[in-house]
C-alpha cells in the first residue's frame, strides 16, 4: 500500500465539498449522519490461522521479513476498495484480513510459495494494488486451513523494452505511475489510465480485464497484452509476445480475467507507444442523453475516434458541475450560454486526443462536425482540461462523502447499442427503487466512457444517505437489485471491474449460459492447474 | 462442396501459364514431370466402419437423406486443400474419407448428432467449406469405432441483423460470397477476405482463427466475433454478443481456434459495416525487402493504416509479375522505369483502402508520404487493381502447377518486428535446404500481408519439381524442417491456417511452453465438454 494511503482512505488529501455541492447533497438526500473512522491500530482482527509448518516453509522460501503476520500488515490487507470494504474498515472491522502476507521477491519464489501452499492447503489471494472493488481480495478459505495474501509489491521492475516491436516487459506488481516513469525514460508510454491509476498494478489490470479512460484510442488491457508468464501449482505457463496467431485458442485470454484463480502472473509484455507529441481535451454539451448516445455511437462506428470519449447523463452532468465548483456566476453564465442554444440541462461530453498535431487536427475536425450536426454546444478546452485535471479525483472525493455520511458507490456494465437504453433504464430503476426510503431518494448518475462499434459501457455512480450501522446491508440489497436488472437487460455483469465475489452469482450468462458449459470448462482448467484448490477461492466462478 | 469444384481442383477454371512463367519455372526448377488426376469415380475408398446401430440412430435424428455413405459423398470429403490432401486425391487415394457424412439441418439436430456419436463412440469431424490446409479434416479415429463428417452445408442462413449495433448473426455453414450477398441486401458487409473466400465457411473462419486480406483495416476474425453458440456433448455454450466485458475470461476466445475439438459452432454474431462507398488499390515498388519491411512497420505503428497492406519479397515479386503475364515490352518498360529510380529487382507493395472518399484521401496522402520517404516508386492504381482482380486466383493457379508436375504449397507464421528477419531467414533456409536435390532448387517467395503494431506475418509460397510418386514424403520433410525453423526462431506455428494435424507436434511453445500447463488446461476443457472424446480427434493438441 502506498505511504500516503491510509487503511480507510484512498489518499492523504480529502477535497472539501463546495457550498453548492453540500446544498445539492442535503437537498437531494436529506439529513446525513457524519461518520467517523476507527484507526488501524484499533482494528479488530480475526485470529491468525497459518500453521507453524506452513509458516516455517514460507519463511524458508522467501525469508523471515517477507512473511508478515503482524496486526498492521494484516489490517492493511483487509479487503479492497469497494464501499463495503471501506465501510467495514471505517468501523474497525478487519475481518477481511488474511492470516499472513507473503511478499516474494521473484517468479521463482512465487512458484515455491504456490508449491508450499498447495502442500499445506493454504489459500492464496494474489495482491497487486489492492484496488479491487468487487471483493476480489476477500480471504475465503475454500477448503483450506488458512489464507495468505501474496503481495507482489517487490516485483515492480520494468524488465526490458523492445523498441522496434514497441513492447515492454514488466513484473506484475509495478504500479502505473512507476511503469509510466520507467517507460518515459525510453520515450514510451503505456497509456492505460483507469481511475485507479495511482494505485493499481499492471498484473492486476491483466487478471481483471481492466479498461482505461483512453480506451477509445488504446483499447482495453486485453488488446495491449502480447505475452505473459504465469506461475501455477502445476508449473509455469509461458506465452511469448506474439502479434497474431492461429495456433489454437489464445491462452492469453484465459489468463485475462482469471482473477488469480488459475495462477499468479509473474511477467507481462505489453504494447507501448511513443509518448504522444500533443494532447488535447475539450468538453461539449449534448442536448439530451438520447442525442449524446447517438453521438457516441456515430463516432464509435464511423469515426474519427478520439482517444477519450465520455458522455454523462443529465443527473451526472448536474452533479459533476456542482462538485467541480462550477457554481454561482460561472454556472449562471454557462446555463445562459446553453439556453440560448436551445439546451436546458444537457449532457456533458468530454473528448480527448493524443498524437501528432496533424493527426489531432484531422480527427478534431471530424469529431466536431458530428457534434455540431447533433446540435451539441462547445464548452471549450478549459472545461476539457478541467476534466483531465480531475480524472483521478473520484476516489478522493468518495472519502469526503463517506465522512459526510453518504453511501457512495459505482457499478458498471455494457451491452450492444440496440439494448443500451433498456439496460440504462433497468439499472437506474432498480437502484432508485432499492435505495429510496421514507421519501428520500438516491442520486444516480451515469456515463458512457468506453465505446465500441457494437455497443458501449454504462458506468453508474450512486449517492444516498447511508443508514448508520446498516450501510453494508443497504448497499448489498441495492447491488443485488442492480445485478438482477443487468442480467434481465442482457448486459454484461461487469465491463471493467471483474467478477470477484460481488458478481459471481450473476455471471452465468456471461460465462456461457444456463447449461453451465462455460463454467464447467473454467472449473476444469482450474482443477488441472490448481489441483489443491488454493488459488483465490470463492472468486469468479458461481458458488 | 460447390458444384464447380471437383474433388482434385479448386474450381472449374484452370488458368494457363504464360510463356514467361513456363520458362521461369523450367529454368528454375529443372525438368518437370506432368501429372494426371484420377477421376473421383475411380477413387480407392477404405471400408466404411459406421455400425448399423449408430447409423440407424443418426438417420432417426436427421433423416435418411442426411446420412450419406455412398462412395461419391465419401470421396468428396476425403481431406482438405493441403498439397498432400490434393496429391492423395489426384492419385486416386481416398483414404482420408470419413465413414459417412451427416448433414444436419438445425442446431438441435447437431446437438442430437453429438449425443448419438458420444453414445456410439463415433468420432466427429466438423465440416464447413472443406478448405483446411493443415489436415484439420483428417478422419482420425481417436479411440472411436468410426468417423463421420458433420457437414454444415444446410446451416447456411443469415439469421438476423442488428442495424443499430452493426452486427449480424449467421448459421455456421454459410460460405462467404453468400454471406456477403445476404448482407449487401441490408447495405452491409463483413469484409473478411482470405484467399479461400469463395469456398470457406464463416464457422470455419471462427474455429481456425482466420485472417483476411483486409486485416490491417478490419482485423482478424477474432476481432469480429462478438457472440457464439456452440453445441458440445455436455450441452450448449451460449455467449451473447457483447462489445466488451470483464466478466471472467472471454470464452469466445476458447472457441476461436478450437478447431472442432470442443464442439460445433451453431451460430455466430459478427461485426458488420456499411458497404464501403469507395475502394482504392495501388501498387508500389520498395527498393529492397529491408526497406519494404520498414515501410510496413512504420504504417502499422504510426499509421495511417490502409485496409490492405502487403509486401512481397524480391523472389515473389519476380515470380508474381511473370505469372500475371507482365512480360515482354511491359516488363521491360517497368524495369526501365524502376531502374531510373534506382531500383533493381525491388519488392512489390500493394495497398488498398475502403471507406468514404474523404477518409481514403486523407489516409492515401499519409501512406504515400511514408512510401516516398523510403524511396519507394509508384506503379499506379492499374497494378493495384490487377492485384485486387487476381486476389483469389492462387488456388486455381496451383491446379495448373500441379498438372505441370510442380510441388506448390504455402505456409505462414508471424513474430515481432525485432525477430522478423531471423524468422524469414530461418524458414527460407530450411525450405531451400530440404527441397534442393541434384542441383535443383526450389523457388521460395514470401510476403507480409498482416501487420500489427508489434509485428507481422510471413507467408511463404514454395514451388519445386515434384518427385513423382514421392510427393507426400518430399513435402512432409520440408514441412518438418520449416516447423523446426519456426519454433527455433520463435515464430508462431501458424498465423492464420490453424494447427490441425500439420502443426500439432510443433505447437507446444504457442500453447504455453515446455511445462505443458497450457496443453493440460485445453485437455481439461476438452474432457469436461467432450467426455467421450469424439470431437475431431488428433487435431490441435500435441500427440
Amino acid at each position: 500500500m502506498d505511504n500516503d494511503a491510509s487503511w480507510t482512505s484512498w489518499g492523504a488529501t480529502r477535497p472539501a465539498l463546495s457550498r453548492t455541492a453540500r446544498s445539492l447533497l442535503s437537498g437531494a438526500l436529506g439529513t446525513l449522519t457524519a461518520q467517523q473512522s476507527v484507526a488501524i491500530e484499533a482494528a479488530q482482527l480475526p485470529p491468525a490461522r497459518l500453521g507453524a509448518g506452513a509458516r516455517e516453509a514460507l519463511v524458508a522460501a522467501v525469508g523471515e521479513s517477507a512473511v508478515r503476520d503482524d496486526p498492521g500488515s494484516r489490517a492493511e490487507h483487509a479487503g479492497g476498495q469497494s464501499y463495503s470494504d471501506i465501510i467495514r474498515r471505517r468501523h474497525g472491522d478487519a475481518s477481511e484480513a488474511p492470516d499472513a502476507i507473503v511478499v516474494p521477491g521473484s517468479a521463482a519464489e512465487i512458484a515455491e510459495v504456490l508449491r508450499i501452499c498447495s502442500e499445506h492447503r493454504v489459500a492464496v489471494v494474489p495482491w497487486g494494488g489492492g484496488t479491487s472493488v468487487v471483493g476480489g481480495l476477500t480471504p475465503n478459505l475454500g477448503g483450506c486451513t488458512a489464507v495468505v495474501a501474496v503481495d507482489l509489491g517487490r516485483l515492480d521492475r520494468l524488465i526490458s523494452v523492445d523498441h522496434l516491436s514497441r513492447t515492454a516487459t514488466f513484473e506484475p506488481g509495478i504500479r502505473t505511475p512507476a511503469a509510466e516513469a520507467a517507460l518515459a525514460a525510453h520515450g514510451l508510454s503505456l497509456g492505460h489510465i483507469p481511475q485507479s491509476y495511482e494505485r493499481a498494478s499492471l498484473g492486476g489490470y491483466v487478471v481483471t480485464r481492466s479498461s482505461g479512460q483512453a480506451s477509445s484510442g488504446r483499447g482495453r488491457i486485453d488488446d495491449m497484452v502480447l505475452g505473459l508468464r504465469m506461475a501455477t501449482p502445476r508449473g509455469e505457463l509461458v506465452l511469448a509476445a506474439m502479434p497474431g496467431s492461429a495456433a489454437g485458442p489464445d491462452l492469453r485470454r484465459l489468463v485475462l480475467g482469471s482473477e488469480g484463480t488459475l495462477g499468479i502472473v509473474t511477467e507481462l509484455t505489453v504494447r507501448v507507444r511513443p509518448v504522444p507529441a500533443t494532447t488535447h481535451y475539450e468538453a461539449w454539451v449534448a442536448p439530451s442523453w438520447e442525442v449524446g448516445t447517438r453521438v457516441m455511437r456515430r463516432l464509435a462506428q464511423d469515426g474519427p475516434k478520439p482517444d477519450v470519449l465520455r458522455l454523462s447523463d443529465e443527473d451526472e452532468t448536474r452533479f459533476s458541475l456542482a462538485m467541480s465548483g462550477t457554481a454561482g456566476a460561472k454556472k449562471h453564465a454557462m446555463d445562459a450560454w446553453l439556453r440560448v442554444r436551445g439546451i436546458r440541462g444537457g449532457c456533458l461530453v468530454v473528448i480527448g486526443f493524443e498524437g501528432s498535431a496533424a493527426d489531432i487536427r484531422y480527427r478534431r475536425h471530424g469529431v466536431r462536425r458530428v457534434l455540431r450536426s447533433e446540435k451539441a454546444v462547445p464548452l471549450g478546452s478549459g472545461a476539457g482540461r478541467s476534466w483531465e485535471h480531475n480524472r483521478f479525483s473520484g476516489p478522493y472525493l468518495r472519502d469526503t462523502l463517506l465522512d459526510e455520511g453518504v453511501l457512495a458507490e459505482t457499478l458498471e456494465t455494457a451491452t450492444t447499442w440496440s439494448q443500451l437504453q433498456g439496460l440504462y433504464d433497468g439499472v437506474r430503476d432498480a437502484l432508485a427503487s432499492s435505495l429510496s426510503r421514507d421519501g428520500r431518494k438516491p442520486l444516480i448518475g451515469c456515463h458512457i466512457s468506453h465505446v465500441y462499434p457494437a455497443g458501449a459501457s454504462l458506468y453508474f455512480t450512486v449517492l444516498a444517505a447511508a443508514q448508520p450501522g446498516g450501510e453494508i446491508e443497504q448497499w448489498a440489497a441495492a447491488k443485488r437489485a442492480a445485478n438482477d436488472a443487468i442480467v434481465a437487460a442482457r448486459g454484461t455483469i461487469s465491463h471493467h471491474h471483474a467478477v470477484g465475489t460481488a458478481h459471481r452469482d450473476a455471471v452465468t450468462t456471461d460465462l456461457g449460459g444456463d447449461q453451465l458449459v462455460g463454467v464447467a470448462a473454467l472449473r476444469a482448467v482450474k482443477e488441472a492447474v490448481d489441483p489443491a484448490g488454493i488459488l483465490n477461492p470463492g472468486k469468479l466462478l458461481p458458488s
